[in-house]
């Protein structure tokens, strides 16, 4: 038998390293944080024996680079700790790495012996032999290795190879004969953006002044000011590139347009162009950038609707024929099949011979509004494509720019929308739309910010899209609204509206949750100053969130009992504890008392940790103490369903 | 752009397949199983899209085979489940399998479309052209799908295309282009005494009748049909090696022996022979060999202990001079600074040179008592040798013979005794012979019995062994040692006594929980009939055990709620449910009655499900019928501490 250290069939290194925190899936997915923000790392790592382990935590970008490091700090019950920033927005893996400290065993060794007062000769020796042996980490290290070991030769006195300095320099020095490292964990670092956001949805044709008439990107920017007035991060656009001639759609979903219908900007592509093309109604390119501009002018970003089906007429059909399933008669499959019966659209086939340069494709054509200066997409349900296209294009386009942000618009089953997240989208969309009673908002909410959910889950509240005009809304009660637009705005630090919904727009398809006269069919102009709109209430909303960074995070939420079942009460706090907000938001339209218990909040850290004294009313800037160890405090739906209160110490 | 299907950066199938259950560390180690039971196997599956999934369990035996596999059925919320039975004991491997039933699929959106009165010629024929794609997944199968096939080209009728043996028959036969596998999980199987057995540890060289003198295999013979007799399954021998004479031990641990002294057994080698090698007072190997025989022939099994120390004269340091590290003076360092201070043995060094050779021959240490007829081995201190060196140790046994057991004898750590567990150790050595409170046994049997543990520790209760008489047992009373044997010998399937405590032996080395004259280093005579043992509470406790399926499975375990803190209240039931145990077990010495309350117990499953009406007293015989939902019994300790009962519907 050939002299090895180890049999080559053995597994394994010396260390078990396991139950690494944080990690979705075992280090199948990336876990999600913001660049700039500590990530705590936490693992279990123990070997054989008593030795004096030594562990680190690795890092480096994953695209490549110097890996760096941190020590580890064994807390209890062989549960060791660490913490890395990861300063840019990237994609960055991660690694456990532990090793013996073969000297501070060593020293630990004597120490204990010390007390035995057995002859320690042979063990002092063998200590200063190790120190011939290291490889000095640093000069100032290899200094005091010298130092010592030049003081042990000259004295034999073993208290040489005691000292402090020593044992730190050595910990450094040391080849680690025996070092274990874990898998990598992959983690994405985003911008804040892709945590804090209030959304604005809008079509961009209805955003003109003369009924009929189609808008253009120079109507777009008129409408700015009034939106960013109103506090909104983000302007989502819905899609902006040429519809369709072939099979449009009609007003109300009509299957056949009449003539003057501009037909559904989900059916994307005609003769004038495809996902790379500007609607020549909307305006140029040009145009589009200037909107771009605008938006950032008034401290706003874009945000673009992807979604991958095509139009009949879609230029990639002529183009890439073999992208599309022919159908037995050579005709292709409409979308059909698909939840809205959507005849008017063409799913490409990603299955195909050449899908390798449809996925190609459509990631270019991601990259080429990337190159716009859009830095976020709201993709079209994407449960309808693969999910190893979507990991892969997501991978693709943030290698290139790690600001590009994804929210996934699915509405699909539990587990289905969490795939999506974890497989790279940075948000995503949730039933909160339809979650109106407390147990159940309660209830998703756990759901969202339990682990492992808000290691990679980041939600984004909608309260109404084009789409969806839920039941609870199409009474058109201003208070409703208001409760709705507090419930999404609070309890997400990403929530979103579609235009109209400040105005109250309520009229549905009778029976359904659709919007009647659907502006994705037809042309809507609409007066944005109608009286009756909750436009102060959305803005003063708005500006409570920009004012306090509790409410611009998700997970550090906690539920407050309180003992009116129709009143929903909540504690959010910033990372640094320093912000700390109450809220409580009426579910029904009584007005009515509550008694909200706060004698448990504690505001700031460590040291700095006080109980809650008083809550201020963020909207009316009235302060009450806390009597009793809470507040009684009156709820008027009418005038606002909501309290925000921020504790003061 | 070459044409691609996808594009190679591309990661995964269609399918995400995840949180698959049962798995330890994300298939990292091999969950524990029985062979032949049936092992459930569940899996989140999901794909994109509304397409029919099908799904699989596959698995095989870990060193090949064929696969075997298994439809999975969706149950709810994406969770998909199945079963499978390794038959015979080994290391298995199993993975999960998904693909889109195209199909199913097609006939799926078939069914929709034709309530909607559309044209369905293009579909029906879409249909029937995935029938002439299928490669027959046998001749039934393509009988119909040639007679359907026909029957719809003669008729054109799309009916012929929906019969429901025509789905069954293409679900057995289609291609399935974008089948994803899950990786590989892997489950050992072992034999049922890896869950269920009675342990009894001895040391052989006390097993004579003349005071002082050192027994035989001969001798140990003679003493199995006591042993037998009181049920025990397993006789459990300290090392039967020659033992060292140098830095021998003397008695209660004296650094050095008189004249005469034994030595301890763990001192292994010597002069006479190593770890392959029988002590010469003790017998021949052929002497071994018959005691194997015998307690065979008493359908007991022997287990060895498998200690990887040597004593400084055991051969293999003149052998193999390099599998040990010499100090500068060229001498080699003891064992001392072993919790226990081990003088008198040497341990190997696992990371030299050659250390690949020393794998090699402790395996083959191991191996040759394979092949003498022992099948369970009692590891001592397994923590103290590298995990990897285990892990590949038991993996390799195992593969030679997949009947070797292995019992971990650590006393570590908590996530070091369940990393042992995990890498491949059968059955664990556990805290129970410190835990004496109610609260304090209910929390650690809670934790061994939850998840994950239970899917990878078994623990196996020692009421005392040669190293530890607990403070609880040392004032000698009777009560207590029969409620401590109880509560192990029901607690838990695997359970053990070192002999002398059925005689209530409890002299210790004062103020330490260490037994004074230790037979570690001594030889010991002991009357086994004297006056005051417990061999017939042992004898009734084991007869219980045998007869009752619930008794011999740890993880179906679940507390009741007794008034009397003082009352530890359980009940176990067998995996079919049939039988249903309930104890209550004193853990002081008061008599007292106790209400238990058993409303809430079933017997049996599915419709066959019953309620409790009565309980039948194991050790008495009478039977009480259930009043009020419960039973109010009497417990006097100084006669029986335990009320086990059975359950009666």
């Amino acid at each position: 038998m050939n002299k090895t250290a180890r049999p080559v069939e053995s597994a394994g290194g010396t260390f078990h390293i396991s139950d690494v925190y944080p990690s979705v899936d075992g280090g199948r997915f990336a876990v999600k944080r913001i660049a700039g923000e500590p990530v705590e790392v936490w693992a279990d790592i123990y070997r054989d024996g008593q030795d004096v382990i030594a562990a680190a935590l690795v890092w480096r970008h994953d695209a490549g680079g110097e890996w760096q490091r941190a020590p580890m700090t064994l807390h209890s019950n062989d549960r060791w700790g660490s913490a890395f920033v990861p300063d840019q927005p990237g994609r960055y893996v991660f690694a456990i790495e532990a090793w013996t400290d073969e000297f501070a065993s060593w020293r630990q060794r004597f120490e204990q012996q010390q007390t035995t007062g057995s002859d320690l000769t042979l063990d002092a020796i063998e200590g200063a032999g190790m120190l011939t042996k290291a490889h000095a980490g640093g000069p100032a290290d290899a200094a005091v290795i010298i130092k010592q070991c030049e003081l042990y030769l000259a004295t034999g006195e073993a208290g040489a190879l005691l000292v402090p300095e020593l044992k730190q320099a050595m910990t450094e020095s040391q080849y680690r004969a025996d070092l274990t490292r874990s898998p990598l964990f992959p983690l994405v670092a985003d911008r804040p953006r892709a945590l804090n956001g209030a959304w604005y949805q809008m079509f961009p044709r209805s955003q003109g002044k003369v009924p009929g008439e189609h808008a253009t990107f120079n109507d777009c920017i008129a409408r700015l000011p009034d939106i960013a007035a109103m506090g909104f991060d983000v302007v989502h656009l819905t899609p902006i590139h040429p519809i369709g001639q072939e099979r449009r759609k009609g007003r109300n979903n009509a299957a056949i347009a009449q003539p003057g219908d501009p037909g559904s900007p989900y059916a994307i592509g005609s003769a004038e162009g495809g996902h790379d093309a500007v609607h020549p109604q909307l305006g140029t390119l040009d145009d589009f950038r200037a909107f771009v501009a605008a938006c950032q002018a008034h401290g706003m970003e874009v945000a673009l609707d992807f979604a991958v089906q095509c139009s009949p007429d879609h230029p990639w059909l002529k183009q890439h024929p073999q992208w599309f399933k022919r159908r037995p008669d050579g005709s292709m499959r409409t979308a059909k099949y698909r939840p809205q019966r959507w005849d008017d659209v063409i799913n490409p086939d990603f299955a195909g011979e050449d899908a390798g340069a449809l996925w190609h494709a459509l990631r270019d054509v991601v990259l080429f509004w990337v190159d716009q200066g859009v830095r976020i997409f709201r993709v079209d349900n994407p449960h309808t494509e693969p999910l190893p296209f979507w990991e892969w294009l997501i991978r693709e386009v943030q290698r290139h720019d790690a600001n590009v942000l994804f929210l996934a618009e699915a509405f699909a089953q539990p587990k289905v929308m969490k795939g999506l997240a974890k497989l790279g989208f940075t948000q995503s969309y949730t039933y909160f739309t339809w979650r109106t009673q407390r147990g159940e908002l309660e209830q998703y909410l756990g759901e969202l910010i339990g682990y492992p959910e808000r290691d990679f889950f980041r939600p984004n509240f909608f309260v109404n899209t084009p789409d969806i005009l839920p039941f609870h809304l199409q009474s058109g009660e201003s208070w409703m609204f208001k409760s709705r637009l507090a419930l999404a705005a609070t309890l997400s630090s990403n929530y979103g509206i579609y235009s109209g919904f400040e105005l109250l727009e309520h009229a549905p398809i009778p029976g359904r949750e659709d919007y009647l006269n659907s502006e994705k069919y037809e042309i809507k102009v609409r007066d944005w100053e109608l009286s009756g709109n909750i436009k102060p209430y959305v803005t003063a909303l708005n500006r409570i969130r920009r004012g306090n960074p509790a409410l611009q995070q998700t997970a550090n939420l906690r539920f407050i009992d309180i003992e009116d079942g129709n009143v929903i009460g909540f504690v959010k706090e910033s990372v640094d504890q320093s912000n700390v907000i109450v809220a409580a938001i009426a579910l029904t339209r009584d007005a009515r008392e509550v008694w909200l218990a706060l004698g448990d909040i504690k505001i700031g850290r460590d040291d700095a940790r006080r109980s809650v004294t008083a809550v201020e009313d963020l909207v009316t800037g009235e302060r009450y103490a806390l009597e009793w160890g809470g507040v009684r405090l009156r709820i008027d739906p009418g005038r606002d369903p909501a309290l925000l209160l921020r504790c003061v110490a």
